[in-house]
């Protein structure tokens, strides 16, 4: 079981937040978490006691540094269970991480009339990459459809599988409508006919067990600041034999081997996708979040979320005038709904006033927002700090967002 | 004047290496270079009281983030004397703002036979990438020759520009020789033929005043890390007028601005080129860092930086057998140097015996180490930190090396 309290105290925006004049009731979870205190001192211990570039100096400084650093690189493996250390490549996030599959993967082997398949429900970042390269490679870009409930239909999902598709991409929990794919069972699917599969788990490896050699995926992606970790640090996990197979990202130093005038070999992996002076503090500071997830535990994590999720539905849903976005029967710590005719952006902005900070629009989902047939949603999303009372919070602020629209 | 002292002092990881029982004489900046308390403090104050996502959201935090963010961006547009805060993009660092250029300027244009002209002491960063888009093209990478001591040959330069030319990329100054090459004639020489240039500052901009306006570059690039801000963050700057019409680099959240299942169009300037969340903190970080060296003073931080080059080469010269490697007559604050017959390596692993970090090996520049007939040097790089007494120290520990392998 999580001890709220003192995780809240880990937590300096938190916990001060809490304090303020008008409370904070940070619910924007999916957008970005908010750090512990053990991840913002590894970063000035970093710093102030440890700071060197990596991979290249012979000095204790920077042979410090490079040890820190794959240290961090190992934690993730151990984190998403993969075979190797070297399958791990650090990259700025999610959507760098997608980038990087889908030039240096697909880009090479797609052809005219080869297929890619996403879901209805991807976040901009898991659908443009896909979507520009087909244009570009006159492939087709095929859309899983979803019911009215936001659940993926498993049943024509399926039978877009054929030889023509050449990538499937799907978000694991959907950061809109909170729905947890069955990625096990959709990722089955798709490895029975040999398809490489990516796994968007931005947000989801904050909370739930990754098992990237039990799944079978190929790529499984994810950013460091939606797991409590800083900002402009995300991973690419890629199996060893794809990584090695790929062409460089971008080029530069610490990914080659030999360079001339005339030409050029490449690093090893994971090195070769490693261009440059990688965020250095931002990738042992990860470690140190997913050290973080790990002393509380996954399964105590999730459980608490997920209490908060079915207090918010409950709470919500005995709002006359409040409509839920996603009612999947398996779903996450987020929670989309619309009021009476209350522009989302109306909401946001009376509950700011409330001090509670939750996000209005299409969530980087326009599309999805199209099939839904609404302009844009409010949604709450859970981190391990909040509580029920600022579901409370969010549920009088609503009240007093209709008060003030009852009244014009 | 540089009261250095004091500098010292803002410097937590130089003033706590000085009182180690062996002191830290930390001579590798232009690897990487320490930060100052109000850089780390910067990254502390934002995890702890303004954290949140940016561009998205409509509660104070997030609208504070993003204020900040965009305050940064202002901070680099005034250091580079930019027309325009929208032709500041924030990247990683140097290696990928020069990738992000290559692939989204250069690729779409290079033709057969067209020709990319870089100097002979690039960074493999500025010499990788278009060598490899070369071989893409059936285009040629023409090398612009250097004189023995580390001076780009101008005149071959000059003639190496022809219509054929579709980009010149050259370096500032030089990572591994310290030769200042004179952008504003060699740039100027190329943009009389509309020629694009783009020029590599990671060594130039932590201490020598940039105007791109004045030098009438295209783009310029580099990596806050070199000049005490944080990893994992850096600039492109590009004139809107390419930027403009560039395509996108990376594709997803942010860098778009309406999203189908079919297809999608893009944002403006500069959200085209940041897809993702970027690396808030530390494009925050990178500002305070540039307010450091602005209160400080490029002037006076380049009068200190020369002050220490010239102890350091008369030091260095006077010891029999020490031959430096790169003796043009505009030089700044690296020295590279040979000593006898011991391997670079060698050098560096005993110096680091004595506290001094020096880097040792072919500092990302492989094919200069071949054309100077060399397998690598020891590098000294200093920062606006180092003292002439640690240079006092270098040489005592060079001594050191000597008298072992003399006693071999």
């Amino acid at each position: 079981m999580i001890n709220i309290q003192k995780v809240r105290a880990d937590f300096p925006l938190i916990s001060q937040g809490a304090q303020k004049k008008v409370p904070l009731a940070y619910l924007d979870n999916a957008a970005t978490t908010q750090k512990p205190v053990s991840v913002i001192n590894s970063i000035n211990t970093f710093y102030e006691t440890g700071n060197a570039n990596i991979h290249r100096g012979i000095y204790d400084l920077a042979q410090q540094a490079t040890q820190n650093y794959e240290i961090a690189r190992t934690k993730v493996k151990n984190l998403l269970h993969a075979a190797n250390a070297h399958e791990v490549v650090f990259t700025r996030g999610t959507t760098e991480s997608i980038n990087l599959v889908m030039q240096a993967f697909l880009a090479p082997r797609l052809r005219p009339n080869d297929e890619v398949v996403v879901s209805a429900m991807e976040h901009h970042s898991n659908l443009v990459p896909w979507q520009v390269l087909c244009k570009q490679c006159g492939a087709r870009l095929r859309i899983a459809p979803i019911n009215d409930k936001g659940e993926v239909l498993l049943d024509e999902y399926a039978q877009m599988l054929t030889e023509k598709t050449k990538m499937v991409a799907l978000v694991h929990i959907s950061n809109t409508l909170g729905t947890v794919n069955p990625i096990d069972e959709m990722t089955a699917l798709a490895k029975k006919q040999q398809i490489p599969v990516l796994i968007d788990g931005a947000q989801s490896v904050s909370h739930r067990a990754i098992n990237v050699q039990a799944l079978n995926c190929d790529f499984f992606v994810f950013s460091g600041h939606k797991m409590y970790a800083p900002t402009g640090i995300g991973v690419l996990y890629g199996k060893a034999v794809h990584l090695e197979a790929m062409l460089p990202y971008q080029y530069g130093g610490e990914m080659i081997q030999t360079v001339t005038y005339e030409q050029s070999t490449f690093n090893r992996i994971p090195q070769k996708f490693e261009a440059g002076t990688p965020n250095i503090a931002g990738a042992i500071a990860l470690g140190v979040a997913i050290d973080y997830i790990q002393t509380l535990g996954l399964p105590n994590i999730d459980a608490h979320l997920k209490q908060l999720l079915e207090y918010a539905t409950q709470k919500l849903s005995a709002i006359d005038g409040v409509k839920i976005v996603g009612t999947a029967s398996e779903k996450s710590s987020i929670i989309s709904f619309l009021l009476d005719e209350v522009h989302p952006h109306d909401i946001g902005t009376i509950l700011n006033e409330s001090g509670v900070a939750i996000r209005a629009g299409h969530h980087c989902t326009m599309p999805l927002m199209r099939r839904l047939g609404v302009p844009g949603t409010a949604r709450a999303s859970f981190g391990v700090y909040n509580t029920l009372a600022e579901v409370d919070q969010l549920v009088e602020a609503l009240l007093k967002v209709q008060k003030i629209f009852k009244s014009l």
